[in-house]
């Protein structure tokens, strides 16, 4: 960005093979100087589609995005339905590299990637403009396919909470959403990327025949499993509130409780009732390809739409811990959460704070979109305030009981009552993130056998594996739900390695790409060491070793010493 | 605090030599975990006078505060005048250790001190008072001798640029300015200290005459220096504002330049002038058998009093890096910082970054004031950005040119133009510090020799001394300018170290007193590590390594080895 010009490179030989979370967190370690200031000129954005994104494998939609977070200070992948992965697939690149900070700063830019080139303009028309409408305007100025990825009036302000917005195939937002990695788009001033691939029909496959057969041995087994095949399809990932409130690990009034009185107001089985009698969708998937279709449209009582991909971590964030009990108001904040572009997880788990300050009552919901419209997305120092996310506001207000690991909002599920995500909480590389080893799925859902989500046996061993699995399954363009065919069907991991030695002509083994996610891992743990992070932040919050939470009146018992052996392979 | 109850403890055989900072970074380390909540109930607040405090030694006035740090994360040691130090020492009290939190927590608690007990009550009529008037209160319930500790407004509101207000001998305010205490003195719900020692009138000496005659040698030492005998008391410590301004590391615009064009009306000269001719007082110490005097009474136009204690740190950093051009405004500024209870370094680093957030005009001084007085005061959302520091404003607004060094605001002397003194912010564990090894002495004034300000060579060394030694100077209870004397004047520090063996019947050397402060620098070093800071922690911001600073156009160029190498000892 500093003097506004692209260069097309070949890739080094030892990174053809990678592709997704390997690929970002391999060229951010090798080239993003781990003591730079995330907003400064020496942080860099990769994004890089997964090894199997642009193929017909199912379920293989997902972009990685890699740099330094603002939020965490350490290293980020977050990766994102919609269809930018398997255009960039489809062009053949293996990564977008975007570095430095435009010497004239004066506006906002938009990328135009394209097979030969990327062209770099000013677009001050687009400034302070929000997520949808920049889509709506690059759909009508290129076609209904173009990829776009785009940050909203937070991201322009460098907000913490500030996502980056990736319009999936109905022109609606997914989002690579956490780490603030909004804020990295908005310091070097681009506005909008845009990738057209409209000539390029598919990613190259050496052995298609091969290919089609594992992809069919894997997609069944996706159907196959209760929970991927249906639970997800029938009610969405908000399935998990009558769960975790059953299990007395939903996180409530700011994680004082482990269930919620909203539990039935906000469950999916609600929503799937409203979703029916308002004519919406109730599945729908957030990239072609998607044999899962957990997502969904969602209608206000006059059949008008509000939003979808209303996910369960929005609707727990909001409506369990910050006690609002109108889905429907929830949907309206997750739309508006869309356009202005914040992260819905960091942005609830702050909500449910600022109740702690006294900036809002617990369950006004009304309170929440009026600041998210009227100071979020015009910046007023409350605006500020929300928008720099839950660590923060802790240290604004002074508070204690502040849910963050490596300042990032703990997500759905209080790691006191689900050890299991409680380790994968403190330890992963990227803070409190509940996609980086779903430990819920052993603890809770009793998927890949069963580990008491109580005691602590057992846990550091199930969150190691799961993050080593998640981090290879991270670089495959995977959604992460895959995991539960994974884990409980023996058929599923060894298809999805052989649609890749299908692609690429490669005879790698299942345990070949165990090794290479537990490389990445340390890959990046390494990154954040240099930057700073030592065992220190592998912890969760002081409160939850001595606040005890109902109803299992448990509190976090893990010693620092067994949390640090999690690192020991 | 949990059960408002106090205990009387013998000191420990091994701690009964230590004082001041040896004492409190020592009972930190040794009770306070490292990965606490500093306003969880398990921090604690140590305060402790030095060792010479409340004996006539000349300069011995100053009491330590410890505890872990809301504002750094990390060990913090603030000394401060006053009258608290000569008072505890008087009572033969060594430490006075607070810990947790009240399980009544509805309102403030008063402690009051005496030779046999801790009275504890609550204080409902004094919540919301500020400084002043809560000093005023507790010398009209016991006596004009009283010591007072106190936080105002916003120390009750935990913000973290409060400090500890600890009345002077004519019932002004001196501070334990930096670090944010005045927010664990907050999350603790103690609004004032008071300690009492009417009937107690000196600290207990061995042998008098040795003391008698090594005070004199001493006191002399002080006198006779140049800076701490004529400079200091005839500009006070605001005198440095013309001799940094030549110096070219007088940091203005928010660390932009290294002169100011405000340097003249903000001067040390033209204070003194001010003071002179509107009945004011050039000289004035800030705590009894002070020789140095470097304190002052400032006066407006009409001869009515503005503010005592106006300090060079506070006038550079409103005055140059904020801008402000008009004195009488900077010390109204002065006055409300006192009075609500903020660090006036923290608090003018903060405005002047500001700026760059397009929260106040360069050069305002007006709309400073109206926000202290009507924002922090109140605790607005504006008030809770401000009251939250340099580094964290800076994270509300993505700002990258943030002079912070483990979230701590960096003093009044560049780092690139002085960089004997970036040496010491990037290593001391207490975060960006000028006191803790105030190389500005030989880099500036050729204090101790010279050794080039714009030049890396002998830095580190130059640092590390310093450090050991001021380690040592915070642990007596003398006034870090006792340092002039005792690098120029070869009797001044056997005098110094005479004066402990005359108190205690001790026979240490100085060499041993050297090694005391190196065992306590890295015994705080230690607690940082475990609190989680590194390597990486001991660095100046990015964008000093590389924006040029006008007019030497020198920029922060130490290799991360060379500073790590300060460590070798």
């Amino acid at each position: 960005m500093k003097d506004l010009s692209f260069k097309i490179e070949e890739v080094p030989q030892e990174w053809l093979a990678l592709g997704g979370r390997a690929l970002t967190s391999t060229i951010v370690a090798a080239e993003v100087d781990p003591e730079c200031h995330p907003l400064g000129p020496n942080n860099k954005m990769v994004f890089a589609p997964g090894m199997l994104s642009g193929t017909p494998a199912a379920n293989s939609g997902r972009n990685s995005l890699g740099g330094k977070s603002p939020l965490t200070g350490g290293i980020k992948e977050s990766n994102v339905g919609g269809t930018s992965a398997q255009i960039f697939a489809k062009l053949g690149v293996k990564a977008l590299i975007i570095d430095g900070l435009p010497e004239d700063d004066s506006t906002f830019y938009h990328l135009h990637v394209t097979k030969e080139k990327v062209v770099i303009n000013k677009v001050p028309e687009l400034v302070g403009k929000n997520n949808f409408e920049v889509i709506d305007t690059m759909m009508a100025k290129y076609n209904n396919k173009v990829a776009v990825m785009s940050i909203g009036r937070a991201g322009e302000m460098k907000m913490l909470i500030s996502n980056i917005s990736v319009k999936d195939p109905e022109g609606k937002i997914r989002s690579h959403g956490r780490g603030g990695m909004g804020a990295v788009m908005g310091s070097k001033k681009i506005k909008v990327i845009t990738v057209d691939a409209e000539n390029y029909k598919e990613a190259t496959i050496i052995d298609k025949e091969k290919f089609t057969k594992a992809n069919k041995v894997f997609a069944k087994s996706l159907i196959d499993h209760p929970v991927s095949g249906q639970a997800l399809s029938a009610f969405g990932t908000n399935v998990l509130v009558n769960i975790l409130n059953e299990a007395g690990g939903l996180p409530s009034k700011n994680f004082r409780l482990g269930n919620s009185e909203n539990a039935e107001a906000i469950s999916g089985e609600t929503m799937a009732e409203n979703i029916k009698a308002r004519n919406g969708k109730t599945t729908h998937g957030c990239h072609a390809g998607c044999v899962i279709q957990c997502s969904q449209v969602y209608n206000d009582n006059k059949s008008e739409y509000l939003t979808s991909g209303f996910e369960y971590e929005t609707i727990w964030a909001f409506g369990a811990n910050a006690g609002i009990k109108d889905l429907d108001i929830i949907a309206k904040i997750d739309h508006v959460m869309d356009d202005i572009g914040v992260d819905s997880i960091e942005t609830g788990v702050t909500f449910a704070l600022a109740v702690d300050a006294g900036i809002i009552d617990y369950g006004d919901g009304n309170a929440v979109y009026k600041i998210l419209t009227e100071d979020v997305a015009n910046g007023t120092p409350l605006g500020r305030v929300i928008g720099s996310g839950t660590g923060n506001l802790g240290k604004l207000y002074g508070l204690v009981r502040v849910p963050v690991v490596k300042n990032q909002g703990i997500p759905a599920y209080d790691p006191r009552a689900v050890k299991g995500q409680g380790v994968t909480y403190a330890t992963t590389p990227m803070g409190a993130d509940h996609t980086a080893g779903y430990a819920v799925a052993t603890n809770i859902l009793k998927v890949g056998g069963f580990v008491d989500p109580l005691k602590k046996d057992g846990q550091i061993e199930l969150s190691r594996n799961l993050q080593i699995a998640s981090t290879f399954i991270d670089s495959t363009g995977m959604c992460v739900f895959v995991a539960f065919a994974t884990l409980d069907n023996p058929d599923s991991m060894p298809a999805l390695v052989e649609m890749i030695n299908a692609r690429f002509g490669s005879n790698v083994t299942v345990d070949e790409m165990m090794q290479l996610g537990a490389k990445i891992l340390k890959m990046e743990r390494e990154f954040n060491k240099n930057a700073g992070f030592t065992n220190a932040h592998d912890r969760l919050p002081e409160f939850m070793k001595y606040e005890e939470l109902p109803p299992h009146n448990v509190i976090w018992d893990f010693t620092n010493e067994e949390i640090d052996s999690f690192w020991n392979f």
